[in-house]
């Protein structure tokens, strides 16, 4: 079983000056393992029609299928889904169910401002959530969710059965609290070529003021990850260290 | 003073695996932001060669300064200076001064895997840092640093002083409390129209049970931003719901 490819894009100046923390790439990202669909690639750009419609353009065709967060909102700066219509060089019409609906719940504040959120490219099928009257939408293998966090997992959670699936990827982890990762360099480089399927990543971590070297595998072979989980625990007790299995909260 | 203009490549399997929250981005937007340096990319990208290549020739040519997070550890998975060098065309080699000022500290502890450390591609400049005897490095406008943020950031302070300024780039905002973004999205587009050198932004927000509008100005002409920040205030308060000055911690 093969997998997906995904990238995000986040529409977002707010990520870009710093005034905002992001926290949709971990979620969509941990989503996506779960699911077995490999995310290639994030891109934060800013609120800009040309930069949106360019990348939207680049990654819908570079991956599996491509999720973008923010600028579905009814204000002047929310162009995100304008521009993904631009891009695959469709109409932006009114979507006539989401359009009935937000009228008949909204009634007379259903002004010109919201009516945008009733607007999508012609053939998008809105992603209806619990939180958000106004839908995100799906055209062709873009995704086009909102950028406020609960929003956004709303969307996800109605969105997710509709993916295709891959092979679960899984994580194993040890944590060598104490080890340094230049003394174990050449040990990791062996597992690593031993196990050319898996992902093999070295991260130095620091938790309170104990340091160490996590040692994590990924892939969707959960033998061949607990085999080279061993051997890297093997290769971290021989520093005469303690070895911690699993993933703490760094 | 014209505004110097920079991306950011991750370097990174561990955010693409949703594994680690990335904090690096926020930490340089920030930085740049004060220094007038407009951050208009940012890409998560896996540790693969041909994809850090392909990035690194792509964003150094787009933009006035790259600056790189992560892949420069000792590990087999630390691939991103070998990976610059090839991007420039440049040899990869041992830097002088680095290599014997570790070779010093270290003794015999400076092994092969170390020794990776103190090779860069051909006149590289070292990032020397309170925290890493490890440098980072700058060749050309791309600047290279560590992945964990207590090193990143020691090697950002560092960098600083050499990096080119623009026109600060000042940040005013103004909160409603209980507004709507539908109701004032008309009004919102018209001071948007009249401040055009203005970076005007809506951002919905929740704070613990209360729910509200951020309205968000950037740009480098204070006075501007003030006047526009005062425009949006009035037409919070015509809502009818309490305006609160300056950024909450959201």
């Amino acid at each position: 079983m093969s997998n997906p490819t995904a990238a995000i894009l986040i529409i977002g100046n707010e990520i870009l000056s710093g005034r905002t923390q992001d926290v949709n790439v971990q979620f969509i990202a941990r989503r996506l393992a779960a699911r077995g669909i490999r995310l290639e690639e994030v891109r934060v750009i800013p609120d800009v029609a040309a930069r949106i419609i360019g990348a939207v353009n680049e990654l819908r065709a570079a991956y599996d299928m491509l999720f973008t967060t923010g600028g579905i909102g009814p204000t002047h700066d929310d162009i995100t889904s304008e521009c993904v219509a631009a891009a695959f060089g469709l109409p932006w019409e009114h979507e006539p169910r989401t359009f009935a609906l937000m009228a008949e719940r909204m009634g007379e504040t259903f002004n010109e401002a919201r009516q945008r959120m009733a607007t999508m490219p012609r053939g998008a099928v809105p992603i209806e959530n619990a939180v958000s009257l106004a839908p995100g939408f799906t055209i062709g293998n873009v995704h086009v969710m909102a950028g406020v966090p609960r929003i956004m997992q709303a969307m996800f959670d109605a969105l997710e059965p509709s993916l295709p699936a891959g092979a679960p990827i899984a994580m194993r982890a040890v944590h060598g609290f104490g080890v340094l990762e230049g003394n174990i360099a050449a040990g990791l480089t062996a597992i690593a070529a031993r196990y050319p399927a898996l992902d093999l990543g070295s991260y130095p971590f620091r938790r309170d003021d104990r340091g160490g070297v996590a040692i994590v595998a990924k892939g969707t072979d959960v033998a061949a990850l607990e085999a080279a989980i061993g051997e890297a625990t093997t290769l971290i007790a021989a520093q005469d260290v303690p070895a911690v299995p699993g993933e703490p909260a760094l």
